[in-house]
């Protein structure tokens, strides 16, 4: 972020450093702490291959109080039987020792290859050497620290009252192909009824992150959390909720647009559905269409693929075609004008001139009811072919 | 096929021509008729943007009579509102006329590009030189001119008691990177009670082509049907389905390994599910995850992809991960097994090894209970990239 962006909340220290889970001396080792309790909110995978990490810290969470969170990048330590969930166990304890915090305060994140176990010798030697407390700030190299395949570090701050919320989260890149893993945080000096702190957070999450699909692969490390410290005082919850809003969707835009391979962000919105389920399945089936992501890749104006995609929604049986609309930027393509070859042309050119952008926009209008939905993705690139089929393991 | 293979069933013939749907002089034209009426049984494709050649094909097999079909292949004639289903009941008439059938004892199926209208002054010209009788046989040009972006024609015949079994089908290729439409289309000269036929074609087609998936996107004009005649007398029913299963069985895997830019078969065998039916949803789950399939493509042993393609299934909560097992050709790589890891490289490399092949088997048991099925796919490919993003409209 910008000089100009606002500070760090108050009270929230970071530490990061490389501790040998890649091996290319990278930071990939970070504890994210608030000095005092944090109200926490948080949202997780639901992967039948779910993670010790996952466990960890959705028990962490059970009492709605926190202090924060250690995350190991480049390890997903998933799958590892027994063994991985004692290295989880021991080195979130070791974690908590060292911040003097009880061991079911610490949430624990972990993200990247599948099925190895974790280097406990470099990590035990490490943790022997944290000194608490870390400097405050720092969410940037947090940012950085987090990263698996990303190409860039994600973070957003805005300001809300008198208070900070600043987030940070990862999704996909370029280094090790691997799992399109998310992982978000977010922190705010703010002070909120935990209850409406907790209810804000899940409508947020389900309008920003859970709108977002890179490649249809679920990690099992998802992990979304805010931490709450309030030592910024009450705040608005109406405004809270929208700047929690800003912050994701800015992470969310980020994060489809740096999706494995990526090129161009695809927001598709859908209007007119029978209800909010039935305009995100719509959406959802459409920029998760491997024909329509690459036609958007290769700025094909082939429309007709879009038509193919809603038709998907098999189970939707008042989607009727003969009623449906669908625009590209502000061209409507569909239903069919009955013009002559010329008219065809100019709406073709009209549309691959959209495409040609980094940030194309597919409306949809199903014409049922007033439901409406935006998801976001990315388009399928000979890039995400070559990143995730390269001999790396 | 070769010299060696069984003839085809008496009584159908089949003309192929070239009438101008695409631009390379390219047989696009066939009509697969039998001389006598046929007990027809069929599946079409459930998208809500199926093309009038559907609806009228539907209509026409009402009755489980039918003369045959008319196929178009390289437009679809899907999106094309009110003019394109004009369209589709005038070449279905006037073909009807040529071979001397009721409107309604023809289907007609489409395949190609979305939204454009077919160019009827071509088409109207070539079905007024119809000379009927057609030719007995040919099944091997009409599995050639039903081609979109196949690669090559997808034939199979068998005997069954003293009868003959043939299947064409067309899957996706790369002539024009367009949907993967799937057409297939079976004839025999054996002699069924109607019902029973009904009930094996569809047995039959769930448990083959219902079970392959390239890339997840469904297309407007999947069509199967069965024509029957009768000509050879009666046969065994429970022979029968034996042998269509053979036929289309053939088929599918045919059109697996020529999916989109494919270079390898993918077969994914769940067993030890609740029922069928969880089995499929894993398998498909499993054939369809991006991850896995450039994972196949790299030859990378990275079966932690397989257990996150597993997890997704975040409704079947009787997947257990600890009670899980998955194979990769006869190698158990999850769960793990505690070695050193010199034992992890040795098992490594014995699934590259698998992996290097032209089919790549995942085997995978749930242990919950004993329900099975094996699902059908191919890899992802920067060919597939790379075909699907040229611009070709």
């Amino acid at each position: 972020m910008s000089d100009s962006a606002p500070q760090s909340p108050r009270g929230f220290v970071v530490h990061t450093a490389p501790v040998g889970l890649a091996d290319d001396g990278r930071d990939d080792f970070t504890v994210l702490a608030s000095t005092v309790p944090a109200a926490v909110s948080a949202v997780f995978t639901r992967s039948r291959f779910a993670g010790p990490s996952v466990r960890l810290s959705r028990e962490a969470v059970a009492d709605g109080r926190a202090r924060g969170v250690v995350v190991l990048a480049r390890n997903a330590n998933v799958a590892t039987g027994r063994e991985g969930e004692d290295n989880a166990r021991e080195v979130r304890a070791a974690v908590a020792a060292a911040v003097g915090a009880a061991e079911d305060e610490l949430l624990i994140a972990s993200t990247g290859v599948i099925g190895r176990q974790y280097p406990m010798p470099a990590i035990r030697e490490h943790v022997g050497t944290l000194a608490w407390p870390f400097p405050e700030g720092g969410f940037d190299r947090a940012a950085r620290a987090i990263m698996t395949t990303d190409t860039r570090p994600k973070e957003v701050r805005v300001r809300v009252g008198g208070a900070t919320l600043v987030g940070i989260a990862k999704g996909v890149g370029m280094m090790e192909p691997d799992m399109a893993t998310l992982l978000t945080f977010f922190a705010t000096d703010a002070r909120l009824d935990p209850a409406e702190q907790d209810r804000i957070f899940r409508r947020v999450m389900d309008r920003t992150f859970n709108a977002v699909s890179i490649d249809t692969d679920t990690s099992t490390s998802d992990t979304a959390v805010l931490f709450a410290n309030g030592l910024a005082g009450d705040v608005d919850p109406e405004e809270f909720e929208r700047a929690l809003d800003e912050v994701a969707l800015a992470l969310v835009k980020e994060i489809a647009s740096d999706g494995e391979g990526a090129t161009k962000l695809i927001e598709v919105r859908v209007t007119g559905a029978r209800d909010t389920a039935q305009a995100k399945r719509v959406g959802k089936t459409v920029v998760n269409s491997p024909l329509v992501k690459t036609a958007v890749h290769g700025c094909d104006p082939n429309w007709g693929r879009v038509a193919m995609a809603i038709g998907k929604c098999s189970e939707d049986t008042d989607i009727d075609q003969e009623k449906v609309a669908i625009r590209f930027g502000e061209v409507e393509v569909y239903p069919p004008r009955g013009g002559d070859d010329l008219d065809e042309d100019a709406l073709r050119a009209a549309v691959a001139e959209h495409l040609k952008g980094d940030e194309v926009v597919i409306g949809i209008d199903l014409a049922v009811a007033d439901g409406a939905f935006t998801v976001y993705g990315c388009d399928l690139t000979e890039g995400y072919v070559r990143l995730n089929s390269e001999y790396t393991t």
